[in-house]
């Protein structure tokens, strides 16, 4: 079949595609990056293109307005090449690098009475071995080997056929007093040989990396193995994004074509350029890194291991491995040391991964002494109920939408991003503050949960989350889909368009905290637990730092509990993944709540959906369950200002 | 430094060369293969080439008459390029493809009450498992390892990343019904996991090989590992041969550059080359093969595994490893199923390998009730003295005497080799049995102990190995290296050359035999016992099969034992690896007669120079040790004739 020429501007690029092929694909073709948060399914509508010239034919415009299709767009993977054509493709919003600073991780410090040297897998033993003689003609592996159980008491350990590659010139080139260093994961158990060299190599760093691949972001520590410091850390967007914004696309992408290749590519590239950053900042090299502990949700570990995670997306949502086996850098591709042991934590199941396991342990919920619940907020929200004697976990799909995905201003919480808002309820005008100062772009999910909170209190949104349009406000005006509320006019963004909430955005938002707060509802009837009863409420994920426990109360997001029963923890997954990394009995440990910690399946049954459908209200629609908000919607509204 | 132009004919080749360069590389670099079996040592004369015109310097002439070097003849291993030149290099001598029958690797029985049920490592398993559901989501692989523990009992068990990357797939097409492949090498042992496929796998053959290397042959053995059956044989040259015809030629040419890298690829090319062999016989595929048993000397495994041997030349003898770990298939780039089993059975020291415990076992010596000798006779002469309550070996560097290197017109016993000789008494005149008939090309090695011992007791060599100038016969004339023995006048042979033994050759073939009857007397006299004492001579090793035993007991390469001591077993390395193969109890005797093996470094003292000088003559120093030759020299001549 003949091919029809594509060209598109301002990148000038030109390719061929014959009849049928996705303008989405052409686009790659032709070496241009567009980006596809929602995987490709027409639902983010990011990826549009406007067709100048020649023959496209849209299967869908979703998501596009009437003046939009008017003007020639089209969403580039819900198009279809159909002959020659021009097409524009507008420059895509920048996957802008964003480094968290410390803050973000939260702090961690080393677990009481840390002895590394009872604690650490990781070894480094000097060893003198006797040189052989005519008298001792003993090979120089069973050499090394009978030096180290004499000297270390390590008897059974194993090498690599790229170790014993190297190993007699090292012995000789170093006079028989060589540094080795081995990983024994149980104590006095198996030892595998990860390197050996000369004396001086006894100066040389010994480094750790913890690993957090979280669906939007990627966080790496660099830890000192000898003393469990923190070296530095750093964090970046999941290069990944740009190929679905959630797990759900992200697994749909995995099974189209090479997509799982492209996805492992992406993560890695994340991770290694981390690696590279952390390495630069601690100045070292990334060679002497020879430990990773990884966490992250179940898809996120799959994808970054080639295991395809169909499975996890289809009923009845199980995945091909929950505690993968321990491998090596250059298995996984990791640009660490090669033979660096890569131990991916386990996981619990689907959609209740690593990143809870490890997030139980360092979060605390672990070892207390009365029941609490810990939640970690993503673009997935994974909630556990429990305590030292039980744990009961879910996972309720939130969607991206507090990431700023599927809400028509919505945006990540980089500079330019509106992160808290205040509404005047005399005026009905809003303060903004905005990340970075100057002009706002967008609203990132803390300023999206702040509008939404202000515009209910303010009487502006029902408990439905309908616009109430018998208000006669400027800022209430009718829009593409209905009734918007403009937050700021056009001459005072960045981009000289309102920024506006609609509808949509509303009822994507309801969706997403509706889903958090059904999954600890159901979970707290699934013990028994009235929701109040819980003794703490651990936040968890960088997201969740950013949160204003008030307005989440007041939206219905979290449950209506005492301020102070908040704990905002950071990113507890990396943490968790640091404790194992240093501490064989932490890794131990996280083994172990993934044992004991039972796994809540919400689709079971419709107890999920009817704790769902309740609390698609501003902010349930059993006022009794949030009296605080009761209160204040009853009285005159005495909200702090802006300052 | 500007490039010299270096044109080679018939080939045509021309390649730049900067002064300085060797002209063996030059010829390398042009495309051009030459052998070169001594390794570029200058010491066979082998890679000679002549020089039509230009500035060609020669280091050595060693090796090269004065007609030679009138003619322009050059060794391209010791010529250095320092101009343009023209070059012609001679047509090679083939390094023709060498088929064994069977007769050459010898038969080998199942072991007695040969179970492969407890006996193979390998098992093949039906697994009916418990299709996930929203009751258990349990994980694939944990439910693949549930289902291994209840059906089959077995409990620790691993895999690999490719294995667990195609898992979910493979259980969900094959409705979770599977059969898997594992290795388990200890009975109620750790597991690994080699392969998993839908219930008609179980139908598919399950195949082993067992891979004998040699310094000259690979011999490989397709074995069918359900029921033990070898289904297919195959030998061919080992490809290093063209890098170097000896051990220690092999062991310099590896330490040069890339040496050892392309030593590894030749040798993998010639084992991949057979294995197709062996499948194609028995119409079957490579995959199907996911085990092997590797025997060889120490250092055919060194280069096997890309693992420098250079210290196994270098006093105090010391081999890196005697005992590799258990390798895939993938890791060493053999092409069988990538993830099967390479188990490269254990050697003793540098020069008692495994060709030497395997072939320990399978020559019976293992079990031998009263002292036996066993001797692998090769490039490397291995002996072992004992039975089944000691066991004591050494090694001799007989060198490629017998295998017709270092020798004027010697050759490999292929077509054209004479390999028998007999001389009348009456005439001198010799009568010659050829290899597949013919014209005859020049000499193997049985060939060469023929003639030496037929020469010797018709009084044309004296003691000492010299020509009997004082008799006047035609066919004893001056050659270039002093009086010779024409055995073939030029008009009979297939080059139109005489056919001839000269001193040099004489003095090769006495260094070979006096090394290897020196190792059998040191060793006998180690553990104070008189050779005459053993109660067999087990004579293992493919050359060995045509070894005529009352020649090689006249020349002195035998010692004078009743000849119905002595058992050829043909190539008892690879029939030990075979038992290895298949029997997990032969396999664990292989590592007991390693370890129980003592080896004599027979270069630690002067006991073994002492022994050798006295075995440098025809048939020794000390004729009491071979009463029936010195019969045979003291009365008239009996011998027999050619039919």
């Amino acid at each position: 079949m003949a091919g029809h020429t594509i060209r598109f501007s301002p990148q000038g690029r030109v390719t061929e595609a014959p009849t049928g092929t996705l303008l989405s694909e052409a686009v790659a073709r032709a070496g241009i990056d567009l980006v596809q948060p929602c995987g490709g399914q027409g639902r983010c509508g990011r990826c549009v293109a406007q067709v100048c010239s020649g023959e496209i034919r849209a299967r869908s415009t979703l998501r596009l307005s009437e003046a939009d299709l008017e003007a020639g767009y089209v969403l580039a993977c819900q198009a279809v090449v159909e002959g020659d054509a021009e097409i524009s493709i507008p420059p895509q919003e920048e996957l802008t690098r964003h480094l968290t600073s410390d803050r973000t991780a939260g702090a961690v410090s080393l677990p009481q009475g840390y002895d590394p040297q009872s604690s650490q897998t990781i070894r480094r033993i000097h060893l003198d071995i006797a040189p052989p003689s005519t008298d001792d003609q003993t090979d120089d592996w069973s050499r090394l080997l009978g030096a180290l159980r004499r000297q270390a008491s390590i008897g059974n350990i194993s090498a690599d056929l790229n170790l014993l590659r190297r190993l007699g010139v090292i012995l000789r080139a170093s006079g028989w007093r060589v540094v080795i260093v081995l990983d024994q994961p149980v104590q006095n158990g198996n030892a595998r040989l990860l390197d050996i060299g000369p004396p001086e190599t006894d100066e040389m760093p010994l480094y750790g990396i913890t690993v957090d691949i979280g669906t939007t972001t990627v966080t790496v520590w660099l830890v000192d193995l000898l003393t469990g410091d923190v070296k530095a850390q750093a964090s970046e967007y999941n290069q990944q994004i740009r190929r679905g914004e959630d797990i759900i696309a992200r697994i749909i992408y995995a099974s189209k074509n090479d997509g799982g290749h492209e996805l492992r590519q992406l993560v890695l590239q994340t991770i290694n350029g981390l690696v590279d950053t952390v390495c630069q900042r601690a100045r070292t090299r990334p060679e002497h890194v020879v430990k990773a502990a990884v966490s992250g949700n179940t898809t996120m570990l799959h994808l970054l291991l080639g295991i395809p995670p169909a499975s996890i997306r289809l009923t009845p949502f199980v995945p091909v491995v929950n505690q993968p086996p321990p491998l090596t850098a250059a298995e996984i591709g990791l640009e660490i040391h090669p033979r660096a042991t890569v131990d991916c934590l386990p996981g619990v199941a689907s959609y209740v991964g690593a990143d809870i396991t490890a997030g139980t342990l360092s979060s605390g919920l672990e070892h207390a002494e009365t029941t609490s619940l810990f939640i970690d907020v993503g673009t997935n929200g994974e909630i556990v109920l429990g305590s030292r004697e039980w744990l009961i976990a879910c996972a309720c799909s939130a969607g991206p939408a507090f990431e700023g995905a599927g809400v028509r201003d919505g945006m990540r919480a980089t500079k330019g991003a509106i992160e808290e808002v205040w509404i005047s309820s005399e005026t009905l005008e809003p303060t903004c503050r905005v990340i970075g100062g100057g002009k706002p772009r967008g609203l990132c999910g803390s300023g999206l949960i702040s509008l939404i909170a202000e515009l209910f209190l303010n009487g502006l949104l029902d408990k439905a989350g309908n616009v109430n349009v018998g208000i006669e406000h400027p800022r209430l005006q009718m829009g593409e889909h209905g009734a918007e509320y403009v937050l700021v006019w056009a001459e005072d963004t960045v981009h000289g368009e309102n920024i506006v909430l609609n509808h949509v955005d509303v009822d994507n938002l309801l969706r997403a905290k509706a889903a958090i707060y059904a999954g600890f509802s159901v979970l707290a009837e699934s013990v028994g637990m009235p929701l109040e009863e819980a003794q703490q409420v651990l936040v968890g994920g960088s997201f969740g730092q950013y949160i204003n426990v008030e307005k989440a109360i007041e939206i219905g997001l979290f449950p209506d509990v005492a301020w102070e029963k908040f704990k905002f923890l950071g990113n507890t997954s990396v943490q968790g993944a640091y404790l194992a990394l240093i501490d064989r009995k932490a890794r131990q440990k996280i083994a172990d709540i993934a044992a004991r910690m039972t796994y809540l399946e919400l689709s079971a049954d419709n107890t999920f959906y009817e704790a769902f459908t309740s609390a698609l209200f501003l902010p349930h629609t059993d006022m009794s369950r949030f009296p605080s908000v009761a209160q204040k919607l009853a009285r005159p509204q005495e909200k702090e200002r802006a300052p």
